[in-house]
């Protein structure tokens, strides 16, 4: 919650606490009254229903999401990292891949407008906070995002989870798109087709796959490595 | 289905199918079929709650959950990767860090007795079938099961949040332990005193921790990419 307000500061609107809780709840009174945000007491069942979980520990914050960024803007951010997820659909994978690629020091995320999970507040909450750093854009057609990507000097990277070009021997450019496709599926026909490398996870075990959210993490901690090596 | 029917043979008791389904249970029900297995057709309410869940797609198997390894064994197998898990008391999480660690090739696990998930059916369907192949050792005492690992040769490395040696920095040892605690509070202090190496992943964003089971594949991710790159 600290983090919540250190972030937004003037966009949560209200906080929300039930009395009698313990000391983490204080703290963040008093934070969000230097912030000149007002606080009220509610009852843990009303807390529950406005959160629609008992997952609350007698706290929240009435704010709305973050708005969706600027491609142009995100694409000239460095480390120039992006992170493309084509067909993600469980805004809990997403939150996990935002809440990693964030964590790790991407650049941004970049997300289908269809048939995608987006910016909810179940995406948010399983960023772990993460969505309130990471910009996260979202395009109405992720081939021809990519498209404009690679006339800006990026390269696409294609995540598969087998018969790629094995993690350990691909250089990745100075401005590098992961794409992620969907646990099962993959990405889109259309979207392969901008791929420049396609890249695999080295798997000896019996196991044939990793989660999705374990492998973007995987190549995402992989890429920024070798990005922080080279500069 | 057909990977578990391959992996347990004639330990499963029972094929259960559920009528007027797709091609994929023709292909189990004939593979049972060879291995002298029995089909049953039941309802898809029966599976349920058989199961427990609606997420049967319309077949199961039933059979008894793998069985714990002997540390003795399982700490000569190469490549002499193991992972212990400190105080993981989700059994979802249990499962999701073993089918990364089977994936990628670790020789085993080793969890507490008390307080810590264990092979159940949650953990199991977790592991998306890992638990099949990647031994599972149950300790009463895990500090005491490290000196043991210390004794064989074996050099342990403590997964931290923040503030050990960078991963990039560390150099494994050939006979490697790591130790992965709970997210929000890590190892046991007496299981830290174990520890010869403490490691973490560099951290450029905002967001202070990794979820547990992504900060895990990444290290043994990292650990069986140098081992390879050593033999």
């Amino acid at each position: 919650m600290l983090a919540l307000l250190d972030a937004r500061g003037g966009a949560v609107e209200e906080l929300l606490v039930v009395a009698g809780g313990k000391g983490g709840r204080e703290e963040a009174v008093s934070r969000a009254r230097e912030l000149g945000i007002s606080s009220r007491e509610v009852s843990s069942r009303q807390l529950s229903e406005l959160c629609g979980s008992d997952g609350h520990q007698g706290l929240a914050a009435r704010a709305s999401l973050p708005e969706y960024s600027d491609l142009g803007e995100v694409m000239a951010r460095p480390p120039y990292v992006l992170l493309a997820l084509d067909g993600i659909t469980d805004p809990m994978n997403l939150g996990a891949m935002v809440r990693s690629a964030e964590a790790l020091g991407a650049s941004g995320a970049l997300v289908g407008k269809d048939r995608s999970a987006g910016i909810t507040s179940v995406s948010h909450k399983a960023s772990a906070g993460a969505m309130e750093y990471l910009p996260v854009c979202r395009e109405v057609n992720i081939s021809r995002a990519l498209r404009k990507l690679k006339e800006a000097g990026y390269w696409v990277y294609g995540a598969e989870s087998e018969g790629g070009e094995s993690l350990e021997s691909v250089e990745f450019s100075d401005k590098t798109v992961l794409v992620v496709g969907s646990e099962g599926k993959g990405a889109r026909p259309g979207v392969k087709k901008e791929f420049d490398f396609r890249v695999s996870i080295n798997l000896s075990g019996r196991t044939k796959s990793l989660n999705a959210s374990v492998a973007c993490a995987i190549l995402v901690h992989d890429i920024l490595k070798k990005a922080c090596a080279d500069s």
